[in-house]
């Protein structure tokens, strides 16, 4: 199930002054730096050893350090440091579980983004926080988790020579792209989890899995939460605009603005359908529990009164003129049909069959 | 079912680059090209081969190209980068499942209009996207499908010499305004279909088909979703105005706005109703229920006690006095009766029966 | 019920030219056209014969030209033509189902009012379109039904020799200020069967007519949304103010103002209550139910074994020692009387009793 | 319970021209006026005899008007148009149910005023308008009710010498503090309401009195909405200021600002709370209910099988080879509690016991 | 539980001036005061006596005085008077259940917070207001308990040589810093009980403690409602600036005013997922009812017709032919097991087994 806070651990940091590197959130990946630098020549891609210095920007270059896995955080530390990273942004880095932002008013162009991921189960969703940094010819990359396949995409696009990014700004918008193409995959697939729900809510409700409904709502509560921040933020960007902003990558953000708003808005409906669904479930269930009701309460009413009769006539008083008729029993069963034959007629002009 | 996500295929589209033209979306229907030209003369309308070049904008002339079916999506692309559309209108163009919009950044005017439609079930609502994209003396539709009957009545209004629309702004305003009219048009008969569900959960909540009420709010859900962007987005066009628009153009598109703006507020009052409707159905079923479970308990408050009481003359004990009595049994009638009628008494006044 | 959309006929305008004066709605009284004009002397009033052309504005001299009934679509048409109205407006006074609207952009002022009524029940509402345009020295009003009534307020107060209205804009606040009073007269009798409707809910629930609370809802949402709009439109107006505004009529539209926002709390109030009431009606018949399974498990539970002890010893076994036995009998009854006595004394201390 | 249209009387007014001074609203105290004046020596207050003239405004003087109770509208009206009202806000005054406001744009300084009340039961609340004029030299205040104690407060604040308001905008804001002063007051009592229904509901659901909790949101939306509008209007009058607000009184009105918007915070946040409590008492329902359910199932699905073997063999046929059986009855028996048993245990296995 | 309105008393302030500095509120703790000053040479710390005056600012010199418990009220009036606060700030400093807020307008900075603190049961929730006055060279706190532990974090922080604040807002944010800090703890706490309340409702709804949910949401509701005004407040004191604010404090409230938005965010989410574990609630109990009910539903079809047919043969007639029949009671056997069969079968078939 979608956790409610991903990085606990606040009594850790009571009254730490701000920029305490203190890794706080769910437990790492090992730290894993990659760099890959574009210039002269074909672009260049290796593992940076923990001892190395990472490299620096220089003209005519473009080196993008990957940190995968924050639980070295003295290294990280050390390297954002080094590229002119504030120990307050240092301290985002670190404590995972930021809301998605960017951050605009230092040298640099800071952003937090959070990747939705969902497991073998589409219910099975957490969110990881991906941090980058953009300055004149870097960009950082840092990353929760160690996954080697996230960023591939990436390597495909750009790894070719002649296929370098044009600049830092259009290779930190590939890695927001990329966030938000990971948000409509798992907006898919809760998509597809949503609409088999629907139909058992509507055909089968009895069928519903008990905690389905409740945890899709979780879900779409948690996707939504990553990205819809960014509606403000890459508006906000993209309308000042900002000295390490090209002309294309700018282009490419207003692109990009219009898919976080989609992804908003289909969230946003999912969530509505979901609550829908919710209420149908609930008609449903009183639909059936007003049906089953119906069919006691005839059962009841015909029957109770006829057993009454029956025991009636089962009882062992010595002076009961009626057991002794003739026709008593071909009487009595007169009675009994009569009598169910009345309370159905009944109950049907009361529409209740 | 009106289905959340219509332009499924994000895993498709992963890390690609902007402008990538893949068409993504629901399987489209091939792609016709049709060429209609104003200028001198009577207006000329035939459909473009797949190999022929689209006619070129010229000063005095008007060139509308519809293109119905975007299954050849390199034509596709190809036709629209001709009329110097970029490369990222273009990919909205083939990703069907764009929001509403309208984009008066580049060099001309683009919208993404959503067009909902039903079948003869008028839940069986889904919607198409349709992309305009005017320029001077050009203007192009591109729709997912190829049906002639839609662009009708603007061949009927603008098809005769001397009607010829007096710029692209007007022909694109009439396809603008065709959309909403459609719109009111799918209201029109979700307002029916309300009105009759109405009535059963008022008068027969029984009879209510199942999952009515939760279809008919998806489908003003995606009618809703269509249309609602184009408030901010026609308003914002009226108020800056573009180099395209003349002053006719811009008169109509207020008044398009005006009905934009009736057309979300339809849908909403509709949605209110229907979500009241859920709450009256439950009601009604809870009032049901309540009912049925009333004439249940006097029925059982009744019978079981005097049921209890014939079972217990009816026991075999050798020494039961009262069986032997001369008056027990009419005696025991009495008490039936008397319990009987006592326990209805109580049921009136509590105000159960 | 308030119908929920009243101008139906969609259909019939899909894809016409803007402004094509069709009659579009529910169907309209016959056209009556009555001229009052004051100047020298005392003021006339007369009706206008079908073939006469109206007065002419004159400098010193103020005409109001009240057109009852939309029937007579052409004539409509050719009056307010003659008058100055955009062919945009005239459509919108014929296709009655217009959104509440001020609109001061052309050469005059023109407005969409909406006129809430009730028939004998409360909530049988409708609301019908007022359409008011003014122009220097003229004041149109078009509106769908020949209701003598509803201007002679208007006749009363303008009707005497020197209490002429000082200008069309004074007049016009005139129609409007009536319209916002009968909103509150309105709201008025639906706050009575309101009132009504919870003593109900609260007192018998049982009592309470099926259909009512959804009624009322609809009713509200009815007047709400004819009204609103006004808020906004009146504060843009009297905020930029316009040339045919005098400081008189200016003031009495601060004042209206004043009264829309009221009407417009007291409604958002009202509905409030209503939605609260449907929740109220709920828990109530929840409860009720609560009450009458109570009631029927302890009958249930008290009599069911009692019954089973009973037909125990109802039993044809030959060889059933206890029914031998003298005191058996008597200590079945014992035993009877504490079972009973024991679940009753149960139920009390579950708080069920 | 709070009614719904303080102010009813809408259909006498239908059309009357604007300023038209009729009282309207519930009926109204006798008129009663007191006119308080510093200036040298010690403040004067006395009762003005009805045919007496009111006291004109004097540099160097200060004179408070309280006209307590509108029964006599002519009077008030004349003392109101003396001091210099305009008719529109004399109609105001008069017509006691209008919204809370300050209007600044005369000469002076109007403000409606709601002042919300509790008989003995602290769900009996009622509001009064009250309202307050301001101009130099001048403070005229208007209420409903006749109620020597309301004011008191202030007569014990500025009745000694040398302890005279320091001006009109003082005194002013001596009454709005009060008003919000009695607010506090009376969500203070309903916030002890809302504790012992809420311990109630937690605690014993069956004992909540009927309408409480429908009674409490009511009153709780009747002080909200009394004072929820204040905060706009305070804040527009701190932030443009006025010609009659003085240094200090500026001052005071930002800390009476700050109150007004705790005043709604709290509202605001018990009206959640009752709304969380209407949501806990049907949980609380269903969950009686259900607990309920269970134990009338369980004991008629262990009853209703052994209530039927038992009248198995309480039949009469003459070949029922079991009735003869030496160890039939022990052996029954043993059924009867082996079913027993098993259905217990399966009912336990399932949760339901 | 979260009281409704922590700080009562609003009787004994009815119509006091502003600025009478009368403590109302809970009882709170006897006033201590603690100095602390930072110049040359190492921090000094001491408690100051009832009658010592209080250090004055000095150049070179910041003085942190901490107001702990506000019983003495006069003492704590004397105090803040002497540092220059304004008398409307002092009453808010004794009135504890002010909302939260930044005082911007006087010569120094005034902040309300609301610090909120959970007992060993994490749902005891209860919050304490922290005023803090900021002035060039001295800091203020006054807090309503004299709890030793809470400012501790900050000796830590500034307590050795070498570490003092850089001034007054660098201290002041300290101050906010650790509210905030508190808050997320608390919402730790209560993210816990969320989830373990997630798990009963989903997994054993029946063992859902009675006032759990309610209690939560009523936490949510407090923390939410003390920490939600800084959004604003926050945001305006970083936009416009303050002379007393520095630029290492300027860039640390940006830091903050992010950590209050994720705060609010995080309350926000946890609402809302326990309204959805209420709605999920009640889903739950409506499934089991509606088990439950199927159960004794099919119990009570099956077996109250069975009993009829027994309770039938036992009747006593003389004449009941099919008594005497040689298979009579087997074939009854087999009447039995074909009806319970049968009504078995239907009953799977409806899919109510
Ligand atoms: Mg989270
Ligand atoms: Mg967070
Ligand atoms: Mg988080
Ligand atoms: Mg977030
Ligand atoms: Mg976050
Ligand atoms: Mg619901
Ligand atoms: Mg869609
Ligand atoms: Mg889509
Ligand atoms: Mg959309
Ligand atoms: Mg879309
Ligand atoms: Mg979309
Ligand atoms: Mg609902
Ligand atoms: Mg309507
Ligand atoms: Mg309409
Ligand atoms: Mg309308
Ligand atoms: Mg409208
Ligand atoms: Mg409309
Ligand atoms: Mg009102
Ligand atoms: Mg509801
Ligand atoms: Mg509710
Ligand atoms: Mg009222
Ligand atoms: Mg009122
Ligand atoms: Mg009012
Ligand atoms: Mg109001
Ligand atoms: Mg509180
Ligand atoms: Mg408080
Ligand atoms: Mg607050
Ligand atoms: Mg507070
Ligand atoms: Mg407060
Ligand atoms: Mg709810
Ligand atoms: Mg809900």
């Amino acid at each position: 199930m979608a956790k409610q806070m991903e990085a606990r651990g606040a009594a850790a940091k009571l009254g730490l002054p701000p920029g305490s590197a203190v890794h706080v959130g769910a437990v790492s990946d090992p730290t894993r730096v990659v760099v890959t630098s574009w210039g002269e020549g074909p672009p260049q891609r290796r593992i940076l050893a923990p001892e190395e210095a990472p490299p620096a920007p220089a003209p005519g270059r473009l080196v993008w350090v990957d940190v995968a896995g924050l639980a070295d955080a003295a290294r990280v530390r050390a390297l954002a440091v080094g590229y002119g990273l504030d120990a307050l942004l240092v301290e985002d880095i670190l404590h995972t579980g930021q809301r998605t932002r960017v951050d605009a008013e230092g040298t640099g162009l800071f952003m937090i983004l959070r990747l939705p991921r969902t497991g073998d189960d589409p219910l099975d969703l957490a969110d990881e926080q991906i941090a980058v940094f953009l300055a004149e010819g870097v960009v950082l990359t840092f990353r929760e988790h160690d996954d080697e396949g996230l960023f591939a995409p990436l390597e495909r696009r750009f790894g070719r020579r002649g296929h370098a990014p044009s600049g830092a700004d259009v290779l930190g918008h590939a890695v927001a792209d990329l966030v938000v193409d990971h948000v409509f995959l798992v907006l898919e697939r809760l998509a597809d989890v949503e609409e088999e729900l629907e139909a058992l809510v509507l055909e089968r409700p009895e069928a519903l899995p008990r905690a389905a409904l409740h945890r899709l709502r979780q879900g779409l509560l948690l996707v939504r939460r990553g990205i819809a921040p960014l509606r403000g933020e890459l508006a906000e960007l993209v309308r000042e605009g900002h000295p390490l902003l090209g002309r294309q990558a700018r282009h490419y953000l207003r692109d990009l603005l219009d898919h976080v708003l989609r992804a908003v808005e289909e969230a946003e409906a999912m969530r509505e359908t979901a609550a829908g669904l919710t209420d149908a479930y609930l008609a449903a269930l009183g639909q059936r529990t007003n049906e089953v009701m119906k069919l006691l309460s005839l059962v009841a009413t015909v029957f109770l009164p006829l057993t009454f009769l029956a025991g009636v006539y089962g009882m062992n008083f010595e002076h009961m003129p009626e057991l002794h008729w003739r026709w008593a029993y071909p009487a009595v069963w007169l009675v009994f049909v009569a009598v169910a034959a009345g309370l159905v007629w009944w109950f049907r002009r009361r529409g209740w069959l």
